[in-house]
C-alpha cells in the first residue's frame, strides 16, 4: 500500500471519529478510500457462492418503492408491519429506488443500502449506537472480505475509548452478539425482501439460523 | 476535550496502527494521552472494590525475581512450569522488576505489566495476533474503566482491515472470546501469583471460573 492511500485511508477514518454519530456523509469517502476494487471483487466473488447471492447478482434484485403505510396495515407480527412501525416511528424514510450501474459493484452497494433497516429488524438490532454495533459485526461476518463494517467497528471502539467509555459494556456484548450471531446465521444478502412483507417475522429468523 | 488532547491521541493511535506488531515503544504514549488521572482513578476504585484488589493496592504485591530455570523443574501440569515453557521457548524475559513509586497508579501499572505473561497462560491466550487480541479485549471486561485496551483493540481492527484482512475470522473468535471469558471470570488483578507456581493450571483456571 502506498503512503498516500495509507494517509487517505487515515484521514477519513478519523474524519468519522471526530463527526457526530448520525452523520454518515464521512462513510462513502472511507468506504471508496478502504474497500478498494480487488475487495469488491473478493466480497462479490465471495457472496455469489451461494445460489441465492449468485441469483441476486445476476437478477440485480432490488426492492422498489416500498409503501410505509400500506405495510402498516399488516398483522403485527409480520416482517412488514414490524419493519414500517420501526420506520415511521423514528421517522426514517427507505432509501430513494437509484438506478444501479451495469456492474456487480454497483448492485452490491444498492442492495445493502436500500436492505439495510430490514437487516437491523430481522438481526433484532436496535438503531442506537450500541445496536449498530451489533449489525456492524453481523456484516462483518457475512460479507466476510469487507473492509468497512471492520474500520467502522474500529473507529466506534475508539469513539467509545474516547468519548464514552459508559457505553463499553454494552457495545462489546453488542458487538459479540453480532459475530455469533453473523457467523451462524444463513446469508441475509440477496434475499427478496419484498416478497417476505407477509410472512411473521419469528418464521423468517428461524429459517435464517437467528436466535435473538 | 480538548483539540490539542484529542490531536494527541489520534497521533499515537495513528503511530501504533503504523508500527510492525511487536513494537510497544507507542503504547506508553497512547496509555499517557488516553488514561489520564481521572480514569486511572476510576480503574483503581473499581478494582478495589474486590477484596483481593483492595489487599494487592494495600500490600503492593509484586511477583518479584522470577527464575525461569527453576520453575521449569516443576511438574509439567502446573503453572510454574507451563508458564516457564512458553518464556524460555520464546526466549522472553520476565520484566525486570521495578520500584513502586508511592502511589496507587504506579502499583497498578507495574503490576499489570509483571503479571502480562501469566494472564497469557491462564487465559490460553497465545503470542500471536488473535492471542493477544483475546488478551486485550479480557482485559478491557476486567479493568472496567481502562480505555486505553479498548484503544489498543481498535488499533488492531483497523490494522486488520488495511493490511491482513485474512486474519479477520480469527481476530473476530479471539475478542469473542476473550469478552465472554473476561466478563465470566473471577478478576485476575491482585492474585499472587508466586503462590500458586505449584498449582495445576486446569485448578486455577477453575477456580477462577475461566473455561478454555
Amino acid at each position: 500500500m502506498t503512503q498516500d492511500k495509507q494517509a487517505a485511508i487515515f484521514d477519513s477514518f478519523l474524519a468519522l471519529v471526530k463527526a457526530p454519530y448520525g452523520d454518515f456523509s464521512g462513510i462513502g469517502k472511507l468506504s471508496k478510500e478502504i474497500n478498494d476494487d480487488s475487495t469488491l471483487e473478493e466480497i462479490v466473488n465471495f457472496l455469489r457462492q451461494s445460489p441465492q447471492g449468485e441469483r441476486a447478482f445476476k437478477e440485480r434484485i432490488l426492492l422498489g418503492n416500498i409503501d410505509l403505510h400500506q405495510l402498516h396495515e399488516l398483522p403485527k407480527n409480520t416482517l412488514g408491519y414490524i419493519y414500517s412501525d420501526m420506520m415511521l416511528k423514528n421517522n426514517l424514510k427507505p432509501v430513494p429506488v437509484e438506478r444501479i450501474e451495469d456492474n456487480d459493484f454497483s448492485y452490491l452497494k444498492i442492495h445493502l443500502s436500500e436492505t439495510h433497516d430490514i437487516w437491523h429488524i430481522v438481526t433484532d438490532s436496535d438503531i442506537d449506537k450500541s445496536g449498530e454495533v451489533k449489525l456492524e459485526t453481523f456484516y462483518v461476518a457475512q460479507l466476510h472480505y469487507d473492509r468497512l463494517f471492520l474500520s467502522l467497528l474500529s473507529k466506534n471502539l475508539l469513539k467509545t475509548a474516547i468519548q464514552e467509555m459508559e457505553l463499553c459494556e454494552s457495545i462489546m456484548d453488542a458487538l459479540t452478539k453480532g459475530w455469533t450471531m453473523g457467523k451462524k446465521a444463513k446469508p441475509l444478502f440477496g434475499i427478496q425482501w419484498n416478497s417476505l412483507w407477509e410472512k411473521p417475522l419469528e418464521d423468517i429468523r428461524l429459517s435464517l439460523d437467528i436466535a435473538v
